[in-house]
This record gives C-alpha cells, structure tokens and sequence, in this order.
C-alpha cells in the first residue's frame, strides 16, 4: 500500500489590542488606521454591531458612530448599526447571529471586510461568530466596552452561542483582525459591572504573577472606589497575560485536556447556571477562586497565609465569596442539581479526564486530577462561616 | 495612553492521510489504530454519517460498519450511522447540520469524541462544518469516497455548506484529525463521477509539476479505462501536490488575495451554476482550464505546443472541452446570466481585487489581475470549433 502522507500546517495568527479613549470622536484617527482602506477604487466595507446595554448608557453613541463614518469618505458603512441585546440572552438564540449573516449577504460583506462588534462580551461572542462562519471568516474588530470583556473574553480567540442549554455549544477557535479598547466605555458602567470584571484579574494573578497580585492588594480599595487609573492598569495587565498564555501555553486551540485559565470556573459555571443567570460570570469567578483555595488550604498544599489574604483580597474588591447557590441540594449525596455537577460537567467537557487548576502558592499553579468530595463540602462550609464573620464586622 | 500589544499565536495542525483498502473489514486494523481509545475506564465515543449515494452503490456497507464496531470493545459508536443525501444537495439547506449538532448534544459527542464522514466531497464538506463549530471542533475523520474527495476537497482544511444561493458561504478552516482513503470505493463509481475528478489532478499538474502532467499524458488511456494502480497513483500525487501547497505556501487559511488552487475555477464555478449544478464540479474545472490556457496561449504567453498538448490530455482523458453554458448570453455585451460574471463574483470574493492564476507553461504559473474580455470570447469561440474537429473526428 502506499505510505501515508503527513500533514504539518503552521498557521501564524496576528493582531493588536490598542488602548485609547474617544474611539469614535472625530479627531481619533486609530479605527481609521486600524481599517487601512485600500487605495484602490473600492471602499472598505463595514458593519457595525451595537450591544443595546451600551446604547442605554450611552445614548449619544449611536449618533456618534454614524457621524464618524459619514467624516470617512474610504469607509463604506454599509448601513446604520444594527442594534442588538446586551448580555447573554443573546447568545440564546441563533436569531441575531441569523441576522447578521442576512447582512453580510446582502449587503455583499466579503472576507475583506470588517464587522465591528462594540458592547459587552457575550455580544462580541455572538458577532465573533456570525463573522467567523461566513464567508470561513470575515475580519472581525473587537471593540469591549465592560471590564470583564476589556481584560478578558475580547482579547482572546475564542467566540460562541449557546445551544441545547449548554453554554458556547456552538463557536470556534478565531483570533480576531484586532481590538480596540476604549477606556471612556468604562465611565458608564454601574457599579456591579464595574468590580466583577476585576475576579479575572485576582485569577491571573494568582496563576501567573505575584506582583500583580501585591498591585491588586495595594489598590483594592482605589479599584472598589472606581479609580480609573487603577482600572486601566489591571486591565492592561490582566490582558497582558491572558495573551501572554494564548500565545505561549503551546496549546491555544485547547485540543489538549488542560485548560489552565480555568482556575475557579468549575465552580463558576454551575453557579451562574444554579442562580439562572443571575449571578454575574465575574461574581461566579470570585465564588469559585475562593471555594478551590480553601480546597488547596484544606488539602495542605496552600499556607493559611496565602489563603486568607486571596480570600481578603477578594473580600475588599467587593465579591461575596458565598452564594447560596453552593449548597442547593447538598445535604443529600447525590441529589441534584448541584455544585458538585460541575465537577463532572467539566470532566466530560475535556473528553472524560478531569483536569483542575490548582495553586500551591500565589503565582504557583499546579493540575490536579481528582477533587474530594467531602473536602469541598468542607470548603463551602467554611465559605460561609467567613462570610458571615467579615459581613458581621463590616 | 498605554502602548499597544502586539498578539502572535502561532497554531500547529497535523495530520495523517492514510491509504487502505477495506477499511471496514474485522482485520483491518487501521481505523482503530487511528482512534487511539483511551486505556480509561471510558469509551471513545463515535458518530458515523455516510452518504447515500455510496449506500446506494454498496448495498452491503451499512451493516458491514455496525459489525465492525460491534467486534470493537474500545470504541463506543453512539448510535447506527447517520445517513445523508449525497452530493450538492445536503450543503443546501442547514437541516443536515443541525440533525449532527443535535446527535453530538444528545450523546453527549466531546471535544475528544470523534465523527466520521464518509462519502463524497460535499458530505464531506457538510458534516464537516457541523463538527467544527460544536464544542469549536470536534474531531473529524474524512473518509472520502469518490476520486475527487480523495485527490483534493478532503486532504485540505475547508468545509463549509451554501446559503442565500451562494456556494460555501457558512465554513471555516479547520484541519481535520485524519483522513483514510479506501481505494475500494472507487470501483463502484460510474464512469461519469471516475472520471471527473481527474480534472484537478491537471490543475495541480500544471500549476506545479510537469512530471506529473507526463504521467497524467502517459496514463490517459489507463485512467480513461478504469485502470485502478493508475487512479492510486493520480490521488496520491494529486493529494501530495495539494498537501504541499497548503502547508507551504505560506498561507493556509487564505488571509490574502491569492488563492493559487483556483486555476481554471473562476469559470468552472459559474458553469457550474448555469447548469443548475447539472454539470459536476471536476468536468466544470476541465472546461474552465480549457479556456484559461486557451486564454493564455491568445495572449502569447504559452506556447502553441503546451495549449494543444493540454487539451488533448483533457480530450483523452473524456472531458467535454466545450458547454453550451459558456455562450449563454454572450451575444449581447453586459446581458447576464453570462460566464462573465464568473469574473466579477471572483473579485468580490477576494475583497475587490481581481487575481486570476494562470501558466506560462507546464508546470510555471503566475498571476494576473486583468482579464480582456474579447480575448476570452475568442477563447470560447475557439473551444467551440477544436470540440466540433474533435467530435467530427472521434
């Protein structure tokens, strides 16, 4: 028979995330530059997409995107905005993504074109993936307006909708052409979105870098008071070293089974999923750090030290660390639904091994591949002892 | 403001294509090898579509495939396979893909589970697409079918389905996991579908390899009479040469304007579409060569001697040469449906700027970014009278 034939493909993805402030002000001229359209006879064509949360807050956006574009004669925008829902209803359904491709077709969007997806991250999630399957991907320009998605989800390569109740069933793997983040954005965030972002960042941290952490305790309470210019700087960091793991982990398509950045997130899915989408990805984070480090405590790998001031930390950005949804359904072994779910929910999604993120030490990361589950019930018992003790002396 | 970052992700794709014959047979062991079940107390999980069309002509292969897994502990095939209609039409709606996507959901298919698609090109093409955008890829195993598939569309990264009557518009690149090439499909092939996939094994031959035109020219009568080691060694350089050019041409995802493999296709996709898809794909990219080198050898570029000695390989080989598809409003300039606006969809596709592939000689390509008119009437004229001498002469 004839041998086979190996196959060894490189494919080098490249893009920048660049800061600035007034993006759509007439005198900005990074989305211009970004764009770079082309000399030749035909304008470059762009779509924009628009988070409805965003326009709420901001309602002089939608104007001021227009009256950019009409200053741009090389830039066609193809049409006004299209407006679409903030949060994750819109990843319920294929209909925005729908509409979007109806767009693209109509309006003859070509693989050299742009989409501008501008809102929150599960906006940028869904038009991430309206664009990457169209056409085998559209260039896409994250444009993240909320904290969480400024210093996490925008600045990565992943993009999806939920479907069959089973969040980013569909999606895939697409860098984006680059990013564009606007710290005006940030102004008009109310206060609960303004720190759950900020639990990405504790994560990073205490997986990657302890000095970043130290940054953190130092300014906790500059961050909670909504310093900007501590804001900036954890969100500089924080995507620092998020692009940092993409690009060097040796595995930023995950076709392996470990999913270091996942610190926490076992957790933190079934808590968001148990409170129906009530409790925010960022809150559910800050849950789920402080549940699997009081693991690590209790297991003898993490000093109490360690432990109590990522607890404190937590504590003074302004996370709860005990929700109720940690003990649904826990005082009977095997009832459901409960946290422990997501410890199997987890494992079935890595292809039947678990794999856990765990920490020895601040910035000291290590994989762990099975979970007690008495020491978790521990664990949560402890959670809410320290909750009711620091929220009695508050 | 806080200077950009620059992201670099470099992703390695590799894969295996094998060759075998009797692919499903209890001793042939290549398939199991190629899934690797995990020695864990857990079952790789498996989902097999097949293709109608191949059912058709195998009557036996449906419970020659449940046997085989039957006899293989190890591997979990979740439910009897999946069969789909074969051939343009399952890319035409997305129902195909949707009834994948909810199996994957419904057995609980993971990233580390595997999907199996056997049959032609666009089976292929469809059930692909499904698995990259569940869970952002599960891994797929091409098993193509007919000499097409296995020369060209399936070695390579695409997938993808039609949609708002435009061909592939839903796809993305993505490698699949391994590809096995059973030789022993082919001998239930038609004349018809034998032959037309030797079309693109010209392309490659012309673009990149003259010895392998040299073959294609020595084996002609071979290949014409379903000589099987002649076809083995036509799929396997042709997949080489394809292989070569992806991994090689510095890029595989097609980032730029260039897309080198689509010699001869700007028409043979739009003869292809004025024949309502009744002219396959492989005998469109013989007509479409014909009249690119006929083109080329009216602008002085290639040689008398290379054009005559192209068409008559293409002649032996039992391509038509010449459609009535091609003349189809041509008598009046700008009239359409015409062959012509095979060139203007061609641009837009590439983002506004025309880059056709043509050759200088056997095996030397380049590329040009104008096409005259009148020159390429006079090329079909011409096509039109060597099918008449050709055809008086038969």
């Amino acid at each position: 028979m004839l041998p086979p034939i190996s196959q060894n493909i490189q494919v080098n993805f490249k893009y920048n995330i660049i800061f600035t402030e007034g993006l759509f002000k007439a005198d900005n001229s990074l989305l211009l530059n970004t764009l770079n359209p082309s000399s030749g006879s035909c304008e470059t064509k762009i779509l924009c997409v628009v988070d409805n949360g965003l326009l709420d807050a901001n309602p002089g956006l939608f104007k001021e995107i227009n009256q950019y574009f009409d200053g741009q004669p090389s830039l066609q925008c193809v049409q006004p905005p299209l407006v679409v829902p903030g949060g994750e209803k819109v990843k319920n359904h294929t209909q925005y993504v729908e509409a979007i491709q109806e767009l693209i077709h109509r309006h003859k969007i070509d693989r050299h074109s742009y989409i501008l997806a501008i809102g929150g991250g599960a906006v940028i999630d869904m038009v991430g993936y309206a664009a990457a399957v169209s056409h085998r991907g559209v260039r896409l320009i994250r444009i993240p307006t909320t904290v969480l998605s400024q210093n996490d989800s925008a600045v990565g390569v992943k993009n999806g909708i939920n479907a069959y109740g089973k969040k980013n069933f569909l999606g895939t793997f697409a860098p984006p052409y680059a990013v564009l983040i606007d710290f005006d954005f940030l102004t008009t965030l109310n206060d609960r979105d303004w720190i759950s972002g900020t639990s990405e960042a504790v994560k990073v941290a205490l997986l990657k870098d302890p000095d970043f952490f130290h940054f953190l305790e130092d300014h906790s309470g500059r961050l909670q008071g909504r310093d900007m210019p501590s804001m900036q700087k954890l969100i500089y960091r924080c995507a620092e070293l998020h692009l940092d793991h993409i690009a060097n982990s040796g595995d930023p398509f995950e076709a392996g089974t470990s999913r270091p950045l996942d610190f926490g997130h076992w957790a933190a899915h079934k808590i968001e999923q148990l409170s129906n989408y009530k409790i925010r990805h960022g809150e559910a984070v800050a849950v789920g750090l402080a549940l699997d480090v009081t693991y690590a405590y209790y297991s003898n790998i993490l000093s109490k030290n360690d432990w109590i001031r990522i607890l404190e930390l937590l504590r003074q950005l302004g996370f709860k660390l005990f929700v109720p949804e940690l003990t649904i359904n826990l005082d009977e072994p095997g009832k459901h639904p409960s946290i422990l779910e997501g410890l199997n929910e987890f494992r079935e999604h890595l292809g039947g091994q678990l794999t856990i993120m765990l920490i020895k030490g601040i910035g000291e990361s290590f994989e762990t591949h099975t979970m007690d589950e008495k020491r978790i019930l521990k664990s949560i018992k402890a959670l809410r002892e320290y909750e009711l003790s620091t929220t009695v002396n508050r």
